[in-house]
């Protein structure tokens, strides 16, 4: 007998939940839609040298790779995994959008507004929460240099979540430029500044402390790494965010665009705090200028993220820029369930019990009906409900409500009551 | 410099194509949901062990196989390709709703009718029409032993493709055992038959003096081939198919079951042929009884198919009667192109061209009060244009309409033009 579970670390998704994640998903894609995001996708699987293109850091080390078939596998000389493989899983949206960009641009609007939804995959060692099959709503907006970019991606996004129901959420952002200037105000080591920014991105999930042990590991002084922590901390707390950076030396250019963003997206959000955080960092190396994060006061992690990557495509041979935003799906889902937010709309569900000795065409007959006038009908052969009659429906009705459907339950019974009647359960 | 193209055999798709399948799936969908089905999602990796379940014929040397990771890879001490991999991609959703069942029925309905749709992967000699990645929309009624189910399953398919706009197909219903009684009757080996049975399931797509070549090598001899394959044609010319299926020994119970399938399928769907074909074989060897495909003329393979298969469940330890439907989405909705029917409703597209030095705030004002009458709004700075003015705009909007969009397209210029004007392009 063959082992049922899934595959360690993914998980089967039952119908109440699969309801709200479809619902949900549709909100995602009509809010886009609404912005002018044109929808494209990927193949599941990329080449290895695609998946390969540097800046994605950690999630290539993560990469589930694929066996090479026929006679381009040769065990006998192979001598390591990677001439085994020819092709992955995708760890992200990004990477593949790039690629895309870079052979369908002839066919694309430019600037192009694209919008992906669609599951990636990564090797995680396996844990609670952890998923290594899950689900990215991203928009990208490719060949726009102006931080209108930014501005219609923050917009998107809000709405997309307000649309989600989701309230109560801050947009975070930031530039890598700012953040910059202040390492080199500070005089930290220009050959550790990748490995600190990475230092800095952990600051809301490990200790301040654990995260001035990894910027020493970059080669900085504890005091110095003590100070530049403490003087983003101070900047974080105060008030004139915007003064307190340029009295560190980061230029009018990078605060002018930082000030138009957070103008122009706060007059078009509504119930949003927009601010300017300089301790947002992203952790992939892709990034060039403009981050931001969406973070919840009941989550402890971000909800969403994103930022300005202008070199990407340039990997893939194209030399367009480039910003994006992407849409926690999972943590999302998650954080409205924690909260009661309900998704979809409820609908009526209908089951006709009937004898399918001598009912049959009559079952199919009402089925018809019903099925017309909107109900999601299944039919049901009363044998099935005979020994416990009603208790599998009952049981049934409660695990999709308790997976989150907000459908109504309702069963007919024909003939073994005599006259057939709709009865809610 | 990488290389752009997607992995080979697979493909990007591009806006208006993608908004084709949304609506496509989304049609599919809804049907399905009114005819009581729960959609599930499983994930789009399997464990090796699951994915080699026996029934699933040629498509299991077909598997994408995911190389171990970290530790549990040993290169030096691996003797064959198996030692190396732990996992698949599904190449059906078939196996895995049958996993999935058997670890999640506690929390599901009796009978358990499903639904998904979703891609699946098959390693196939790369060639046009044959995609290497594919999606599949699959209906199964799981826990029904009945013909009910049968009836439930093409009444529903029928109405899926009715909704998606398809009229002219036909359903081809059959019963494994009728062709069995046949070749019972006609003394071919019982050893031979599982080879004779896949051999028959090519006659739609090979000669007949192929698929004779193949039921010889089977081991059967050359003349009972043919009498085998003349006395099956003959059948399938012949008005009264279930008389003559009776005359070659084919037994009551099975007849009768056909009979009734035909009559309520008949009863509940309109416009659309529903006969019985004794050469519908399918070529998969879980199937055990009921086997079906739906066709249309202008379609030289089918569109659809599936049957029952009793005993798939059993290798999970589950001993539950099954069956199930299959959509050939790629293949329907390439029918649907070459037949001009349209998938989706036409919604309006508007650009808004504006002077990013001057005029953001008043674009972003436009645009939120445009999306709030239901126009999908892209935000253009009026220098992407400038050098062609229009051009790319239009020729954006032409690719679209050639990909299938049904969308109307407009675009308002601010201030360029001194006052604002809506225009369609």
């Amino acid at each position: 007998m063959l082992q049922a579970r899934p595959f360690r670390g993914m998980r089967d998704i039952l119908p109440g939940e699969q309801e709200v994640r479809l619902a949900a998903i549709a909100a995602i894609r009509s809010t886009y839609r609404e912005h002018g995001f044109l929808e494209v996708e990927t193949p599941v699987v990329e080449t290895i040298d695609a998946l390969r293109a540097s800046g994605a850091g950690e999630n290539t080390k993560l990469m589930f790779s694929i066996l090479k078939r026929g006679e381009r596998l040769d065990l006998a000389h192979a001598a390591s995994p990677d001439d085994l493989v020819d092709a992955g899983l995708r760890f992200d949206l990004t990477v593949p959008l790039a690629r895309f960009y870079a052979v369908n641009q002839s066919k694309l609007p430019k600037p192009f507004a694209a919008m992906q939804i669609g599951p990636v995959f990564r090797a995680e060692r396996p844990q609670r929460g952890r998923l290594r099959q899950f689900v990215q709503a991203d928009a990208d907006i490719l060949g726009e240099p102006r931080w209108l970019a930014e501005v219609e991606l923050l917009v998107a996004a809000t709405a997309a979540l307000h649309r989600l129901g989701l309230e109560g959420f801050q947009l975070r952002i930031n530039d890598r430029r700012a953040l910059e200037a202040v390492l080199r105000r500070l005089e930290v080591p220009p050959s550790s500044w990748r490995s600190v920014l990475v230092a800095l991105d952990k600051l809301d999930k490990a200790s301040p402390g654990a995260v001035r042990d990894e910027i020493v590991a970059a080669g900085v002084e504890a005091k110095l790494a003590g100070h530049l922590l403490a003087t983003l901390s101070d900047i974080d707390e105060q008030d004139g965010t915007l003064a307190a950076l340029a009295s560190l030396g980061v230029g009018d250019d990078v605060l002018e665009q930082l000030a138009a963003i957070v103008d122009h997206v706060r007059t078009s959000v509504r119930d949003t705090e927009v601010i300017v955080d300089p301790l947002i960092v992203r952790g992939l190396d892709y990034y060039t200028s403009s981050v931001f994060e969406i973070t919840h006061p009941h989550w402890g992690t971000s909800i969403g993220g994103g930022g300005r990557y202008d070199g990407l495509l340039g990997q893939f041979g194209v030399s367009e820029p480039a910003c994006g935003i992407s849409l926690g799906f999972e943590r999302i889902l998650a954080l409205l369930g924690e909260l009661g937010v309900r998704v979809g709309e409820a609908r009526r569900r209908l089951t006709i019990i009937f004898d399918p000795s001598t009912e049959v065409a009559e079952a199919l007959r009402r089925a018809r009906h019903f099925r017309r006038e909107g109900y999601l009908v299944t039919l049901l052969a009363h044998e099935h409900t005979a020994r416990s009659p009603m208790k599998r429906l009952a049981l049934a009705a409660e695990e999709l409500k308790a997976e989150g459907s907000q459908d109504s339950f309702w069963h007919l019974t024909i003939g073994i009551d005599e006259a057939p009647r709709l009865l809610m359960h």
